[in-house]
């Protein structure tokens, strides 16, 4: 670590643990000290990942009994299954309860190693060392696990904070560019529903971010981790505040499920969540035209969907029915009253979400 | 609920919740109140339990949303596939996140709903209504939820606090005599390992037991949860004291697994494993003679087995290493200086414990 690597602290009731941001982490064994990382350690990455990754990790890790599981690439593989997969690996790798997992990869790795972590011998240590834009500035801080089910995504899992993350930028150079766009819409997710000075900052550094700057890229990640991790400090488990952190989401997990995971990257899904969720705050009167305007600018700019594919209301609005947030049948989405100004509206009216999907698809 | 029943408080990090020990108490709205049972309500039994007492329960719980899921009975259907299975059966009745899991069977039913749970939508409430002597004296108490695996028993799962406890002796009329008796075994280990003189009282009160006389069975269920709470109290998550609970489990859980998930009963087991941990204690020169006869009378005037199964102690040491409670290898059992007085022995000598497993072989 040098002096241009930032640590952002997160305290919650399940755990403290600190966020490093800063370029060449994973070749660097003050990373993993033993007070973060045991002398057992499961590995779990992707195919993808692996290659490009896995050995430098490793070596960084010095002499500890180090496994490696290499898993299929994509949200398709998010599953009960993948997650057994792990459970069996570990097994067979005889790793106790001292034993520490760490899940090298996107969000998809990060939830299933992390669901994996929670529920081995009912909960053994963690360390994210997260790969893609979206799994750094999102996934890998706040302890949310957890495995899609046909009926739903992340229908199965756990809260379970990790014991550390690990975000080295400089291997988001090798992302595909679409991977790339895709977690930039969770950046801009902490600018529309929380910070307007940061969504005002990410539309003047729009293009270094598009070009992957370093330095831009290094704030960008700073920010949205430090927003991150102030929401989910006052509210861990989701009883309030840390569902804003969901702009989009409602919307974008329907679009996901209804497409099949892995036809619409989630990235994808909550870009074009979050203009449905502007288009309802607009038609609601609490969003001005300015800002909803604003927003699908900026994500036009990332080459991000505005619009939703081409599936019928009814089937969205019923998948939305099944989200998590859902409280007793009733229709609970983050809207807007301004850019950085995002509320809980615990009871939505189904008709007005029912007129801006029919609009969408009509568009 | 009248004036006979007794209420346990139990206060843990993971949640505070009554454990109410009563007669008739499946029967009585009043024990399924609005705070502790939201509108909907998922119940998880087993083919045995639930033509006996489903019915019942549901005719208390009122007007509420009600969805029955009915599995097959038995230790070997403790899987991740049934966990699944509820899972599948929850979405399909689409139970949102405010919605009730009530685990209405002995402790195989009560770790699976616990777990389905703990891990659906992140974690939905959970009561649990224990219809077996071992649930009520011991899994419906505390948050261990989880599943089995082939290589290791309870490897799977989650710490989930219960919302509510409803412990009814009466239901205990219909079990069959030889789990009855293992549930006993349960009973035991908290006199031996945590308590003297309930140890004194068993012996005491060992043919009315037997009998099932119902006093004497609603003072050992409260005083074995009363001993249960206050140990996980002090540590819901088995940092230390906790593992005291399980005194004869690292042998008990190796006869599980060596003889195949329900061939014996997992009192049985413990029963023959509190044996095999007194025999040890009496050879590292802690336990007195007297003391290790008095243990092993008690359980015989109980049916209950005495000696392992003819397994090699090869075998049996070897799944005794994977057990939860062995860290970085180290051979961790929980060994007894005297009737009531146990401790966490961190590094047993593994040619003593191989000693005592074959003598138990040869005799």
């Amino acid at each position: 670590m040098d002096d241009s690597d930032a640590v952002i602290r997160v305290e919650t009731g399940g755990g403290a643990y600190d966020v490093t941001v800063g370029t060449g982490l994973i070749d660097q064994p003050e990373c993993f000290p033993a007070d973060v990382l045991g002398a057992e350690v499961f590995v779990v990455t992707n195919e993808t990942v692996g290659p490009l990754y896995a050995d430098r990790l490793t070596a960084a890790l010095g002499s500890r009994r180090i496994t490696l599981m290499t898993l299929p690439d994509g949200e398709e593989h998010k599953t009960l299954e993948s997650f057994a997969r792990i459970i069996d690996a570990m097994v067979a790798a005889r790793m106790h309860r001292d034993a520490t997992v760490i899940g090298l990869g996107g969000g998809v790795i990060g939830d299933m190693a992390g669901f994996a972590a929670a529920s081995y011998q009912r909960g053994v240590a963690v360390v994210q060392v997260p790969t893609t834009l979206l799994a750094q500035v999102d996934a890998a801080v706040g302890g949310k696990t957890g495995v899609n089910h046909p009926g739903g995504k992340n229908l199965i899992g756990a809260f379970h904070q990790p014991r550390a993350v690990i975000a080295d930028v400089a291997v988001l150079d090798t992302l595909p560019e679409r991977e790339y766009r895709a977690g930039l819409a969770e950046v801009v997710k902490y600018g529309a529903g929380l910070d307007a000075d940061f969504f005002s900052w990410i539309e003047a550094n729009a293009q270094a971010l598009l070009q992957r700057d370093a330095e831009a890229l290094r704030v960008a990640v700073c920010r949205s981790c430090e927003a991150k991790a102030a929401v989910v400090q006052q509210d861990e488990r989701e009883a309030g505040r840390r569902a804003l952190l969901n702009l989009g989401h409602t919307f974008g997990h329907a679009i996901e499920v209804a497409t099949g995971y892995g036809s619409w990257l989630h990235g994808e899904a909550v870009a074009a969540g979050m203009v449905l969720a502007g288009r309802l705050s607009g038609r609601l009167g609490l969003l001005p035209a300015d800002d909803a305007a604003r927003l699908e600018n900026l994500l036009s700019v990332f080459g991000l969907p505005v619009a939703p594919p081409p599936i019928s209301a009814d089937r969205l609005l019923d998948l939305m029915r099944m989200d998590k947030k859902v409280l007793s049948g009733r229709l609970r989405l983050i809207l807007m009253k301004g850019l950085g100004d995002s509320f809980v509206e615990a009871d939505c009216p189904e008709g007005e979400v029912r007129a801006v999907l029919h609009a969408a698809a009509a568009g």
